[in-house]
């Protein structure tokens, strides 16, 4: 038996980079970026950058704020690094000192360019297609001027519903933006999907497919089987297993009450570990056990730091035995179902606490 | 017009400090702990933990883990640092050189501990009352011997219920307590209540207060009005107002259609900054303009960047001005209640992502 008390965060940077390389075969035409924003999703920015860079010949990156793509420019000198939010008076000095290309959306923020060119850098547009996000309408571009349409050296715009290969907005935002990007900027380098629109097929791959959660191993086109190898995996240790006698009240608003005596374990991790608060009497975790896979519903609202689970049918659990949170059996996926969200918020929330101790697999062959 | 594109994370440090005092009054026999764990919810545990040291004369810390207790030491050289999940093999190192004071809730942890005795600590025990988390069962300490009944310098449970005044648990968990306590304890210091607690009066109280949530400017006590003043406010500015055309759909999957026409913002800031998804068309932020106070709802799904909201009714918008995402008329409390969780998850996940711009208020006066 062993006495641990931390949660462990897995990162497998081989099947990151396998992943990569995946999805590039998926869009061989057309450049494979990297998005990196919101520290890689929580995996850590200056990791994933400096993998893909070094392992996988990546030279194209997009984060979402100047100050992102500071950091990423230190271990990609001569990518190309893309800003989602644009420029700013908040974040001139990082476009300037770290060469980022600004993503422009709206007719203020050119002129706030003019007003501030860095010499050597073409800026991309985002133009609106359907998301009613950021980017120019088309009455925006029909009163742009000559020498403003030239500022620009990509056009950038983004898929509202790819993860479903059949709705009917991707047809339509695909031929607005075939429409816009040739009545307005013909000759420029385009780029219009994320992972979900690379998996929709050749027509929305374009110049640049912009590689985010797919890469990370999230089934981004959940209408077939995953294809994307698993990245993250999340353990905790169980620090101590009582009995629960019938009747009894289990965490936080007594929630959850014993109809029969269980047996339940607390193990070491909670929602500041990432773990969705949502899940208290939802979900679940594993224990794989001489190969031989427990499942252990959650008991009771999930604390900050520990969740509760039923471990009543699971006869050899010890103290210092691992349960598996983020695994092959419950993936990203799974949970984000049973949290009712996606999986990208789980992702980005569970790499960012700095207590996990952190297994880090590096690529095997260097082959640089 | 400002061109702007970071959101804004303001920590009020003087706040922080007139709540610690505010609480510390509340209770004035007991020694006032402060709880940073989980970054200090969030903030920053050095920052936080550093400010009451400094500022407030707090020796006393609580934290999860152990390597969050090492990075406390730093700041506070002669405080008493607890760590509630205990001691193990993963964490042993911290506790030697930081001199941590392990909670020990287990006799199989109890006996990892007289293994690795560390000379001049004694361990704190944690009981069980009715929670059904860590903690000795009355079985485990009636099975105890002399020796091992004298290993701790303190005793501590844990309250289930205590932001319900009346909720049965907490006399429940009140009795009990005091019953192992007397029974087995009879001469050590006690603790029993965290934030919540506090408020239930002084004989929740014994000889420390554990201070986290409230502290933070939560209202843990939420059948009166909240006595703590803000600690966080979140802003973040608009990047872009545009027309949405009736029947026109807004973000991913579509999920807001508008019914008539629309003017609508998009603000710099989304669940990647740990604002919670579930506010998806259902949430809202503010604007303060020329002190007047506007509502704008949050149209269509939250996605990692950026926020769409409702500014039809709001004539002055300006990209450029800053939206209330956290502020004194839309609390972390309100948030919680709209997102379906509690206070304490949304600001354990906002304080975690790097690229926020941190405006931190300092106390003024400094009498150290």
């Amino acid at each position: 038996m062993s006495i641990l008390t931390r949660p462990i965060l897995e990162i497998n940077l081989n099947n990151l980079v396998a992943n990569y390389k995946l999805l590039q075969q998926l869009a061989p035409r057309a450049e494979a970026a990297a998005v990196v924003k919101d520290c890689a999703y929580g995996l850590g920015d200056i990791l994933v950058a400096q993998t893909l860079y070094e392992q996988a010949k990546c030279r194209c990156f997009f984060v979402a704020h100047g100050v992102e793509g500071a950091k990423i420019r230190e271990v990609a000198p001569d990518a190309r690094i893309f800003v989602l939010q644009g420029i700013g008076e908040d974040s001139l000095d990082d476009f300037i000192s770290a060469r980022l290309i600004p993503v422009i959306s709206s007719k203020e923020m050119l002129a706030f360019w003019k007003e501030h060119k860095i010499p050597g850098i073409k800026p991309a547009i985002q133009i609106e297609t359907g998301l009613n996000r950021l980017g120019f309408r088309e009455h925006d571009l029909a009163q742009m001027n000559h020498e403003d349409l030239h500022e620009f050296g990509t056009v950038l715009s983004h898929l509202a519903c790819a993860d479903e290969k059949d709705h009917f907005m991707n047809q339509h935002q695909l031929d607005m933006f075939i429409y816009l990007k040739e009545t307005y900027f013909p000759k420029l380098e385009a780029t219009l999907s994320a992972s979900d629109g690379t998996f929709l097929g050749k027509e929305y791959q374009f110049d640049i497919v912009r590689l985010g959660a797919a890469m990370y191993g999230i089934n981004t086109a959940p209408y077939r089987e995953n294809q994307m190898k698993p990245v993250v995996r999340v353990k905790a240790p169980v620090l101590e297993i009582a009995n629960l006698p019938k009747g009894e009240f289990v965490g936080y608003s007594a929630t959850y009450r014993a109809t029969s005596n269980r047996k339940i374990a607390i193990v070491s991790i909670g929602y500041g570990d990432g773990i969705p608060r949502s899940l208290s009497n939802t979900g679940k975790v594993f224990f794989n056990m001489c190969d031989k896979l427990h499942e252990a519903r959650i008991l009771g609202r999930i604390s900050m730091d520990n969740i509760i689970c039923d471990v009543t049918d699971i006869d050899n659990l010890q103290i210092g035995d691992m349960a598996d949170i983020i695994s092959d059996y419950y993936t990203l996926d799974d949970i984000a179902r049973d949290a009712q969200t996606i999986s990208y918020e789980i992702l980005s929330r569970v790499g960012k606490n700095p207590r996990y101790f952190r297994k880090i697999k590096y690529p095997e062959v260097i082959d640089f």
